[in-house]
């Protein structure tokens, strides 16, 4: 690990490497998910673990806009929170995600509800919410940066999604089809800040360690569903338990 | 779940009721830790993934403290930070689980740094500290009382493990030997705190549902030992990877 100042290209190169080898694209769990391999029940334990992240999403990005003294940033950053939370006129990200978990049959208030969800996967999303509080600014923006690696997983969920489960249809996909346009525009807003603002080494490297945090995240959320539902027997007390599988 | 008031009495049997079906003794890694089951490699990953645990402790003890306006309380709870992280004169108990983690083998600067250890666990442990700082009083208060279940964790952790390992000996598994005096003077006074302020219906509910969150806690630490140490090729990118087995 140098201890000099990188260019912004080196910078960003260090970031994406991270994406290489961390997100969670990678995971087994991903894997079995896109390639077809889970049943009716493991979906929907995936999608009802993951509505605990989408909730969270506005929270944390609030919590950076209380902490962002550039109103420009402020005016910039917002618009994340109206992408996700909706508006009076307009579905958000959320609204999508409900979209997906009505689709695989949950009821809507236990999904909201997240009293059926793992703990693992509780903590892990509040950790991200602590850290984007808590952490210095352009560690808070480079912790988003995992968005610059969603656009190649979104199109492999899409058409692995569609193409192996006749439980899902183009409707419930409607999240990720947006996010394919949103997470771009945010990426490229945030790695532009982060190449700005990260002016020291130290800065540097703590915005190298927030995307590796930020990985983390992700791969824990497997981690617990790949324990909780591949292996058998491992559900923790209180969590959701599927239906028994019909086939697939 | 009744909407009236329980009598205190009734308060306690369901905190204790919560522990009878959730607290970490069930967890099959415990029972593989205590029955000799585990590889040297494996109890080092359960010792410094648990050096989380006991590192946050003070400061989750000292987050309650910084919130208590009753001299008494405050008076009481500070043994607790005391016993933990001891004196200039005193060892404390993150000293005695440095000298468990010391004879198995492992690196003491790599344990304090808690970089090996997996990110699950410390999202775990920082979910508690959280709590416990944010948390209505006697819910944070009840969230120590996994305590009262303790002890014979605790026994059955010092003779299994003596008596399965030939890398545990007597002095390295002073830590559980301390608790066994210290965990029910505070569980008493934790227990007598929640039987006379929980006084609503809803701070009696809040005070069992910390206990359950707590065994959360500790499950999920488990959880996430068992699925990156006892099933193979499961452990997270930058975690902790025991030598290969010499035998056992």
């Amino acid at each position: 690990m140098s201890a000099g100042l990188l260019s912004a290209d080196a910078l960003e190169a260090a970031i994406r490497a991270v994406g290489a080898g961390r997100y969670h694209d990678k995971h087994p769990f991903h894997q079995l998910l896109h390639g077809g391999k889970l049943n009716k029940g493991q979906v929907q334990a995936w999608a009802l673990n993951r509505y605990c992240y989408q909730s969270a999403v506005p929270r944390k990005d609030a919590a950076l806009l209380s902490r962002v003294e550039d109103r420009a940033l402020r005016r910039e950053w917002i618009l994340r929170i109206l992408d996700h939370d909706g508006t009076e006129t307009e579905q958000g990200g959320i609204d999508r995600w409900l979209a997906l978990t009505d689709g695989l049959g949950l009821d809507r208030a236990m999904v909201v509800s997240m009293r059926s969800a793992l703990p693992a996967t509780r903590f892990a999303v509040e950790a991200y919410v602590r850290f984007v509080r808590e952490q210095p600014l352009v560690e808070a923006v480079a912790s988003s940066l995992t968005e610059l690696f969603a656009p190649k997983i979104h199109r492999e969920r899409i058409s692995g999604m569609l193409e192996h489960y006749d439980f899902i249809d183009d409707t419930v996909m409607a999240y990720f089809k947006r996010r394919l346009d949103q997470a771009p525009r945010d990426a490229d807003f945030a790695l532009a800040f982060v190449r700005r603002h990260a002016t020291t080494p130290e800065l540097q490297q703590g915005a190298i360690d927030a995307v590796r945090f930020k990985c983390s995240v992700l791969w824990t959320m497997l981690d617990a569903l790949h324990h909780a539902y591949v292996a058998p027997g491992n559900v923790p007390p209180g969590a959701f338990t599927p239906e028994p599988s019909d086939g697939e």
